[in-house]
């Protein structure tokens, strides 16, 4: 504790930081004064990742302390100490060393700032048994994620900024796809050949598990990336991401190589206007779940709505699956700056599927689209 | 909880999975055996992902119920539903439909198997709240990750097969770094290289976010993966793993463009003494600390200790960080079938950094290496 508040007097924003200072100092005070003016909450403790990167701009911390009074203290371990040293500006940084139990250092801090109340975003049963006996029984440690959560549902310019690029690299990856698929390729090289691109262009890697998935595969929303040959005539469904800075994107299309069938097509255009619909309903005020209901109308007018078997979409950011949720039981409302996925899909086992999904941002205007292109269901 | 008991009916083992059934099933039989023999633990509840693939051979379950007479119950959502049916073998598949309460699915079916006394491996405060109200008074929910965690520990010839084979594919990506590596290729152009190699042979992915940190960024463990250009001279970490079917690798090797520096020499040459020490004090029953000792000795006594920020070593398997942990407070004893990284390093911040790391498998009769090659600081 003490090497802490040693380190606090020589705590100066570094020039080349002092954007991503301002950002995070106006998260952590907008934070505060959401999280601390309810139930007397007198500091706030951050421990999952995501929270972290969004609040230091920095993704090697391992919990940071917000105190009501006093300066932000990010614990980090050895092995990151001296790129947070460099990198981190305007926190106090605590370094857990070897054999040091974090969770000590933090009641102690916690301790010295006289915080008889404190918030923790996320924390498992046996890490707050821990801590709770470590702060001793004269304070409260509650679990609440939820203003985290409600702050970090709303992007600023900066993160659209970002996601903006991520949705390019992706869209960028998918026309890569759309050339390569051909009878005789297999799953998995159309995937190689789609993250290459995008890394190439500066994607820092996939934003989940790239999904290639053809003929009866792309009945299953998950599967697929097997060793198969893609043949002439199947489905091919493509879900793909790029991360630019630490922000990801999410993009779905469905090929057909050839000629597409009758029925084949038939389901396209239900998906597409599912998904069209959907868009024209988002709109800042609008209720979550009738964003979803609007675009299962549409599955379920043409009698598929039993082969339309998960959520509309779901929020993307520094997390693939984050709040909030177009799903029919969200109790989200939209709000300018909610970035989402909007992607229905009809997916008949036995047969093949087809999904279509774009990251969309919600703006006072309308929807803009990060994800763009290739809507047709084959490749000429 | 009618539809799952009426499901368990057809409950029958597809020939094609028969070999997963039967690993499967013998790893719930050994999770069994030693969780419930203790306490009177009645029943068991999943609901950490790589538990989940170990225990079920599929990737998509939301949770696992494991009664100690009775069927063992799958719970799966919507969107993974048909996948689960096709795909797994000898358990009860338990639809979650939209809007359904999964912890009130998990209450009944406990319930209804007269579990008194129910085991779950990691749960957040929230939810353990929330089982714990929906178990009613009666019943005891224990927070327990430990037996999975000792039996993940040890690998089966199966898992060790796939390690191996995920370990080639990293060898290639590094053999592939060490081509491209030269003055004015950019650092994620590196990553691009070697993902695409990796890809190429059939890695579904990166074990973890690809590192290629040159110059003043080697001297940070986790830094790099810039648009900045690798000069003459520079030292060059990079850091890489690709998984297959499930199972993950990890490989670090440091280049210099060029002629290296007699410094660079000879702080790579107390590295890769301080790895060939701790690979030779792998043996089975050995303490984990020991050998991190070993290693931490070779660099203490060319007086860089203070500048080894980090554990020697984790466990790799279906998580990229998993137990044993190789480091100075560790418990673990080496057994058979233990997987992990041995990873020495030497940061000087303001200079650069060297690692040299390799994924290892302790056998009965020594240490198999699972990543190999390119042991040369200079890449000629």
């Amino acid at each position: 504790m003490l090497a802490a508040v040693k380190k606090s007097e020589s705590v100066k924003p570094k020039t080349s930081n002092v954007i991503l200072l301002v950002e995070t100092m106006n998260r952590i005070e907008s934070l505060k004064k959401i999280a601390f003016d309810k139930d007397k909450i007198e500091g706030s403790l951050v421990l999952n990742s995501a929270n972290l990167t969004w609040l230091t701009g920095f993704c090697g911390a391992s919990a940071l302390l917000i105190p009501r009074n006093g300066e932000n203290i990010v614990f980090v371990h050895g092995v990151n100490y001296a790129q947070a040293e460099a990198e981190l500006s305007g926190f106090v940084v605590d370094l857990v060393k070897h054999g040091e139990n974090m969770m000590g250092k933090i009641a102690k801090q916690s301790s010295a700032l006289k915080i008889k109340r404190l918030s923790v975003d996320v924390l498992d049963v046996e890490s707050w048994r821990a801590l709770s006996k470590l702060l001793g029984s004269k304070k409260t440690l509650e679990v609440d994620n939820s203003f985290l959560r409600e702050l970090r549902k709303v992007k600023d310019e900066n993160e659209i900024m970002r996601m903006r690029k991520a949705g390019e690299l992706t869209s960028e990856g998918m026309r890569v796809a759309g050339e390569i698929i051909a009878a005789g390729v297999k799953e998995y090289e159309v995937a190689a050949e789609i993250e290459y691109a995008m890394r190439k262009l500066g994607s820092s890697g996939t934003a989940f598990e790239t999904i290639v998935a053809s003929g009866l595969s792309s009945a299953f929303p998950h599967g697929g990336c097997s060793d198969k040959k893609i043949r002439e005539g199947d489905l091919v469904i493509v879900d793909v991401g790029a991360t630019y800075k630490f922000y990801r994107s999410d993009m779905t299309r469905t090929f057909v190589v050839r000629k597409p069938s009758e029925k084949q097509k038939k389901i396209y255009e239900i998906v597409r206007a599912a998904q069209k619909k959907a868009v024209e309903t988002m709109k800042t005020n609008t209720k979550a779940k009738d964003v979803d209901a609007a675009a299962r109308k549409v599955i379920t007018d043409a009698h598929y709505e039993e082969y339309f078997v998960h959520s509309l979409g779901h929020g993307v950011g520094l997390e693939i699956h984050e709040p909030p949720n177009l799903s029919p039981d969200s109790k989200d409302v939209l709000a300018a700056g909610n970035v989402l996925t909007v992607e229905p899909g009809i997916y008949l086992v036995g047969y093949g599927g087809i999904r279509i999904e774009d990251t969309v941002v919600v703006q006072k205007k309308g929807v803009e689209k990060l994800t763009k292109g290739l809507y047709a269901l084959t490749k000429e």
